[in-house]
């Protein structure tokens, strides 16, 4: 008898329906702006928060006792987690998951456990796949939890780390090829530093720009069509995380010859703990090309941790999504929700309420840009600021007609005044939310 | 008579002096590695803050009303003042100063007036460097004040308010380069954003960087040997700006090709804000190979803007001095004290223990980093942590000899187990406390 | 001819009008839970930011240039801010204003001039009023623009400086009466310290009680029938502000007496800068029974200064007003405007386009709650949640029925082994969302 | 054989020492201002972070692996616990300890067991006492680990857990008072919210008032001569904590008639996770009279957690011990380090080095605390500064001479036009560099 057993097929059922269990919003067959809702969204449920984490803190106990966390057989309990896992996604109607490699397997002891744990659950995942038509939305490999990596994977001071680093990224990419997915990530949650006093950071940085570029050498040669993300993060749990924000990651890809290689992955969290607002990143990956895929969650802007709380702002993601319609769409990314309950939901409905409430949030929100998108005010308003700029002057400038000095004479001899106009900005915001409230 | 003439020229007494107006540490001749002081710390005083600023805040009206600061002919204004900077710096004994092309001369209305004003008063500062042996750090033009940068200078929607700015950085840098200064710095207070929904990142970006393009063009043009520096800050005016930290304009350096060519003026309180110490934007300027000049000041650690105090954290100081002094010290950079005494700081004499107090910080923070190097324990136990990157594996993994599946193959075949090493890192900040207390 | 003359009327056109000038959620007439929107609301313009500020910031000059801001005879300039204000007042339709003492007249030199200038002031606003309408929502006094309050006014070290802010607060109270004001709001923004080097805390504390008492006492001779409101603010522009939050305040009141006194007047944008929610701070002012009156704006979740903008967030709205309905709604207080146009938008229908867009978010904000309220979802999950407190065990706890060695006892010999209770946090904030986007 | 018998007994060695098991600064028995270092600092040792913490992180597993954390028999292993805990107590030369039941004792199953083990092991711990003469600072009751208390202990909505949660303490007091404790800690990790939502924030505080009023009753009826603590921290593991800071609590006193029962126990971390500096914290406490005890450690000023660091700078350290010799030194607290070596930082000596920088980093913090005292130049500026208030009009006004009106008719008759008196801050702060770098 299935965990969720009590729990039926969340269904669509409109903007009244009171029942906690349906969305109200999220129509995955509805058709926007050409596209059905699910192609838009690409929702992934994920692995580890929803189905690893017991409900532990630092000040605290896990509090959710699921029935796959109570010890026991670790191969054992590793298939009824992907029983349960797989139920979830099935009644929840996610069509995507993702998932670290010790997630889904029990680690062991040393590689040669690591790896057979881990083939043994890429077979039962694939059949599961099979079965409920879920996919892969990325694969990544945790190179953060086990004692070995405490100083770092790929920046540690051992290179024998870096190996143990590669076999299981080597390892997790190969499962991800095999197991159709869209992706694969990489997220460093050690590369960085816990003081400068113990750290060489040139030295470190030599060390990630090769991981990186084995990792993507490895993608071409197995043949991996799908996309490398990099997930920025700023800290937590180093003092400092080497990939900070989409502006660092795209330091480092420029120095190590990637940009056109690897994307992001940008988490609204990570953003907001960077000191940027979630828009910002996204705004700024799709400004330098290399936007790639969302971790969809919140963060509390009145605490300095990492809370992934599921999304519950219309007004923070219709503008993310509206970004992320005028550059396109998604191609292989998605909105993954990495996301927990709070440690008091310790209830298996609990897991739902987060996730119907998320996803509805994200429908709200695609249902709100594209109606920005569809009569595109705020781009006409932009286009009509910068228009000097595809004027004689502006092409002139940006395409190197002008040195300073012959510029500064023209300057001098057309005795510019240029007076200030109005940003508009409280014009813009009313715009935006007619939109949403409209 | 002399605004300052109660104050002595400001002498070495040794750390025994009770004397407020006397250094207690910084002693100019002193001999340290190899240099004097002077030479290591290359001392500048700013114009702005010292000289021009009110003692306004944005709560309240300029409390300090230097002579020079009450209404009458500004050109007349504009010599006084600099009467009183350079007996200021000539009291105290700063070798060098640093100002922005508005700082010394009447803006006047259009580019007429701010080109004749600005010239004349090129010309009385070089009779004053010339009779007093002060020195420019470096010159730098106003493009934030005016409200024609409300919306920023080069990344402005209207190209003539990017011709304007180009106009003051011809002619800011043509001064530079004749009174024999060290740097030229760009620092772009409104190139960033207020809001996105009225931006265009990507356009901006492109302006930014033809904009940095002309000046390094204009650079070689004119022979000028000083260095070009950039200064990063995250936010303040703007919500946003594009030189948020080190990493940020690193990237957007090697975007536009300039990596080799502008380095980083690096201010204490802007890396604060950046959420990152000083020592972190310290050392990765020096490990990106784009270090150059530093912004003597402190935030406060409780407020979220730019305070610009005087550095007192000897702590803090010698931390950051030792990072300079391993990487070869300053070439053309120095130490610029980008401060303010606090608004209810009016007195004259304020002026004064403000700066003594910073300049003995440096100077304390000079000699235990100093004590650092001579003996230098932390290097030392750096090179042992990291040994294993310079052995055989370490070696061919940086070297390129190993795919991510052959070294994957290796770490299986040598069933590797790396265990943890301690970082050390409580008894490595009691080493750093050894020195500075010992 | 009017500044705004250019400007109409704002009338409510209802959801569907793309007018922007014009309100499409504000219906002030509309009834909602027994009382008009207008009555629930009681909107305020202030003064001071939107007829004072002249669009200047730290880093640059002003940019707004109104006409009575171009210098000229004080009081002459005073009278046509007055027309200029009253104009915008009732082409807006907020029904009441705001103001500082010295926003109103020019302070002049010294204490004489202070009160003339300000008595034929208040005789101005006096006929305004009558020939508009528009009333007064509370008066106050600046205590901390001018130089003598630059080390504070009732805690200034100088009694000289106490005597003179009493002068002022004295003034502005009996203006305030004498306009039929519904409060009087006393805000310390220098009752602070910048260090405290040279702060003598348990003094300062001691003098701004008195202060406060004095306050006190002065209404009642007065009989002015308003209430006394305090505004919390934690910082800027000194480095810590006595008057921090609403607990802070609390403390402060419950010491000298005050706690029936004085409310509190809570700033969305003080809030946030304390790391409290805006909601924290109205619920704990509720709770500790201080509620009084807002000051509506919001501030940048990126800057770590007050940036007074307008509120555009329905979400962050609708669970304020939510908790002033369930408190029975504003007494004498009301929702003042204390926000600014951004320094770029500096043309006269920006300043229109700021409060359409805010008075629109809160009457999105009063219908939502509203909805919340007639169906109070939330409030009986929270009597269920809470119902052993009024069971026997939890009615005897707080009734002092047990002694800590009782109840332990009685724990002991019930072995009592409570188990946890799922606190539905993502239930709760999806069943919010189903009222605002129902 | 011991896990620590490597390491020798710690010693004073003196500044030039550079042996890393020793201290340089502090000499137990050197007597400043007529105490002992030993007597003024009154150091102790946390059982919590040293002992029972694994090593473990949000993001990884446990490295520390001590012996007496391999699992096993409970009871066994507690006792193996505290052989270690006393053995490293005397090694150190820290002469008190602090502990949670729950650290010293398995909690076991129900409230039969938690008391059975806890008794012996306090049996145990007595027996050490007398044979180390290690003395018990405080013990407090751990209230926030137990999934029960994942919705708080005192401010449940179930007033069985508050009822667990009173036998706790009443069990945690009396063992402190049998073992000759100073003090006994309140602090209340989970005594907060999660959200607001499910939150009835009056009701919580009636509930933690008639908590703190039966814990006081308590240690009446039981003899207990110690003093009862609170310890602030704003927020973590909840969202928001109920006891805040020193101004939150002490409304909270208030409120509950304990201001004269119940003093502070204060974190650094904790201060400045709440946006205070500690500082300021050490001197609120002091000003409210209610300063009890040190929880010395250090945050890290780029996270936005608890980081409890070991405190290592003198030079906020040196400002704390003045505040509190000014203030008459301790009573019953003392300085405790809850501070935890970092992750990666797992070898034994790691414990010794973290501990003896603090404690150095404490007696140069006194040492320069004492020479401010000794010459208490600070004190003389600010007697000087506030000199207007012990004199006629500041001594009336405070005495109670004055209304408003009154003061203010005093103020024009007498014209008074008080000019504005540098602060000095600059001036202040080298005075301070100069004690402490002299």
């Amino acid at each position: 008898m299935s965990y969720f057993s009590r729990i039926p097929k969340i269904a669509y059922e409109g903007p009244g329906s009171d029942n906690p269990l349906a969305f109200r919003h999220y129509d995955a067959q509805r058709v926007v702006l050409g596209k059905t809702m699910a192609e838009h969204l690409r929702l992934a449920t994920c692995y580890w928060h929803t189905f690893v984490w017991p409900g532990s803190d630092v000040f605290g106990a896990g509090t959710f006792e699921r029935p796959w966390q109570q010890g026991g057989e670790p191969m054992a309990r590793a298939r009824e987690k992907a029983d349960a896992a797989f139920d979830f996604f099935t009644r929840l109607g996610t069509p995507f998951y993702t998932f670290h490699d010790t997630d889904v397997a029990p680690e062991g002891h040393g590689l040669a456990d690591y790896r057979a744990n881990f083939a043994a659950m890429v077979d039962v995942l694939e059949r599961k796949q099979a079965d409920t038509g879920v996919k892969l939305l990325w694969g990544t490999a945790n190179l953060f939890s086990h004692p070995r990596y405490a100083a770092g994977a790929a920046t540690s001071p051992q290179p024998e780390v870096f190996a143990y680093a590669a076999t299981q990224v080597r390892h997790a990419m190969e499962a991800t090829h095999r197991l159709g997915g869209a992706n694969y990530v990489l997220w460093g949650g050690r590369e960085g530093y816990d003081t400068l006093l113990n750290t060489d950071l040139k030295r470190e940085r030599a060390q990630m720009g090769r991981f990186f570029q084995m990792v993507v050498e490895h993608k071409h040669k197995l043949g991996f069509k799908g996309t490398i993300l990099i997930e920025p993060k700023p800290q937590e749990p180093t003092k400092h995380q080497y990939d900070y924000d989409t502006a660092t990651v795209y330091s480092f890809l420029k120095e190590f010859g990637l940009e056109n290689e690897v994307k992001t992955n940008l988490e609204a969290n990570h953003a907001t703990l960077a000191g940027h607002s979630f828009h910002h990143e996204v705004a700024t990956s799709i400004a330098l090309g290399v936007f790639g895929s969302i971790d969809a969650n919140r963060g509390d802007p009145q605490n300095g941790w990492d809370t992934d709380q599921f999304p519950n702002s219309v007004e923070e993601m219709t503008l993310v999504i509206y970004e992320i319609l005028r550059a396109g769409g998604f191609t292989t990314g998605g909105f993954n929700f990495d996301t927990k309950v709070r440690r008091q939901s310790h209830a298996a409905d609990d897991l739902f309420h987060g996730h119907i409430g998320a996803i509805d949030t994200l429908a709200l929100g695609l249902d709100r840009a594209a109606r920005m998108i569809e009569k595109d005010t705020l781009a006409d308003l932009k286009a009509k600021r910068y228009a000097g700029w595809d004027a004689e002057l502006g092409t002139k400038i940006l395409q190197g007609g002008f040195s300073l000095a012959s510029l500064a004479d023209e300057a001098v001899s057309r005795d510019l005044q240029p007076s200030h106009v109005s940003g508009q900005q409280e014009l813009l915001e009313n715009i935006v939310n007619r939109y949403i409230y409209g």
